[in-house]
């Protein structure tokens, strides 16, 4: 799987995909410098007289639903639909899942629109299985055994699609198959958006590796890599986030090889 | 004072309040990352429609005005009318008050909402006393005399309101009694932001310290040292800025109470 | 030239103007901190209802489409229409020029209110030219070279504007002198909002520098100066950006006139 995973960090640099965001104002500039950093080109565009035409050129999209509006979901939305038009992958970020009703009711159209790939943290995780028990019954047992790993078992079933749920290990489920990764370091927690960098990096390796499973694999694998050895020159949050660009950009097959946890 | 402004931040790191932030483009990541550093989890959010539940879930509210709009100024002054409603502190931050008819108008209907502290530069608190003049002639005086600290303190009267002017030497009033805050580096007002950084601390702190004057110290206190301290390694303003963020987060009882200085 | 341009970067850290910018949200931090390096102060406004009022106090526009939208789009206008009236110069940054239909045609509105320069890529400059075509005849055989330097040479004449392609080597044109800027790394390519930096820096120059053509080889040379410096010290992307916000604001003389490549 490492040696997989190694290829592909690999294969992005010399492909360097357009990867079109549609994200939140707090990490634009991090996400974008993260793409940059692994060698895949960002686009952020959001007006709704571009989105088709720049899904035309994009490999992949990104939805973060961060500081979402009336204007942005709706961007989000013919963004959705377009991708689908192109048979393009798409990842959905649901930052904040159950702190609104709003949210919550935005998320629900989205997942209509059928992401490729969720990824969010265990209680955004929590929140969808929990919007989904309106429509699945599977959920509620979920819910009850309040494990995240177990929600995304399901909820990747239900949907048919990909789910991630990082944290101190993250887990990567398709319904079927499960992949967990064990690196990275606590104080990524108190760098803003380091959950938003994981979703735009899913978006690039989802536009050159077919398995969306592997392809997320791929990405929270370097990024928790490139934290763990970013951590040992930073002494505190400010230096890790700049660090860890550093580190997305420089990491040797050693440094990874070397530092990677990943297994079925 | 010291001592209580030590306990002040340690019982941040213990209590993680919730803060609400409805600030401006530029320094989102920088003020998320603030509040990230020291202990407090951010939250960005401006859609009318959620506001509500927001605030439900918050502790206190930021509302910095520096890139303000039509529909960023109606979330403003829902969510000030809701943290009413709430009883829960709120900060305002008149980024550019005085440089435009617009601004100032905003401003004034924000003020009637009735912050729990104001934190400006001097040139902003000034303007503020300016606007203020049609309301209350004792102000006047204070603009003869140019100085920002009768301004303060004048105007923590008028409005019931504890106000905080941040320079060299920072000055935090509620009409009574003023508290100065004398640390931090000139290189601080190299780097954007910095201001609205102290802003969205002061929110943070109000959030766990019922004494207004005394969490508007601390925010400031632990800034201004964190910034001094940094400095020592900060050949630039690029580096302060990171360095601050790490200091914010590993700053030691001996690094904050042989560096601060603070009286009444 | 390289004597010149150090007695420019003097004079704005004495001068310290005031430059607007309506910029994209990706960039908004950097843009601001890199004014704030050199010497400048920064305006990030775009509410339809003040841009008059700031253009009023600002001594300089810059305009970059990055993020565009309906509402920032008219910000946009509404400014460059504004700083005509009052002389001042304005900078174009074409964002994306191509990508999309919406973006071309905002471009040509934006061209048409006549900015004092416009620095883009050369894949954005040559976009730039293409969509000229319809006015121009003369620009179809720049286009069939496939060259920057000629379309750059060719639309600074149509457009009575100085048009500066930036990469490897930086080239600035007015139709008739052009000047050259060779340095910087290919790190700078993998930092975000690099360009846009650059044009932020060529509105502080414009707002002190009468000559437009030396105002953009000022601002230009610095900033490439800045990042191969810098460069020295940065293993990667993330420490780069960091870097050069630092060199902006030390460069001294010695490093500059060593290091700068500047000629006509």
């Amino acid at each position: 799987m490492k040696n997989k995973i190694w290829e592909n960090i690999l294969k992005l640099r010399e492909a360097s995909p357009l990867v079109q965001n549609i994200t939140n104002y707090v990490v634009m500039n991090n996400t974008a410098n993260a793409l940059l950093a692994i060698g895949a080109s960002p686009i952020m565009a959001h007006a709704h007289s571009e989105i088709s035409d720049m899904l035309k050129i994009a490999q992949s999209l990104v939805i973060n639903i961060g500081t979402l509006d009336e204007y942005w979901v709706k961007s989000m939305k013919l963004a959705a639909q377009e991708v689908e038009k192109h048979k393009k992958p798409w990842v959905l970020d649901p930052v904040g899942a159950g702190a609104s009703a709003y949210r919550d009711q935005v998320l629900l159209e989205l997942l209509a629109l059928r992401p490729s790939i969720v990824r969010g943290n265990a209680s955004e995780i929590m929140a969808l299985a929990k919007l989904n028990t309106h429509q699945s019954k599977g959920v509620d047992s979920t819910m009850a055994s309040h494990e995240a790993l177990a929600a995304a078992q399901q909820l990747a079933k239900d949907w048919q699609t990909v789910v991630c749920v990082s944290g101190a290990k993250d887990v990567i489920a398709d319904g079927q198959k499960t992949i967990y990764v064990e690196n990275g370091t606590p104080l990524m927690t108190q760098v803003t958006g380091m959950g938003c960098t994981a979703t735009a990096l899913v978006g690039a390796w989802a536009a050159i590796v077919p398995d969306m499973l592997e392809a997320t694999a791929t990405a929270m694998s370097i990024l928790s890599v490139a934290g763990e050895v970013a951590l040992r020159n930073s002494p505190g949050p400010g230096t890790l986030q700049v660090n860890i660009l550093d580190k997305l950009h420089n990491l040797s097959a050693e440094e990874y090889l070397q530092t990677a946890v990943v297994y079925e």
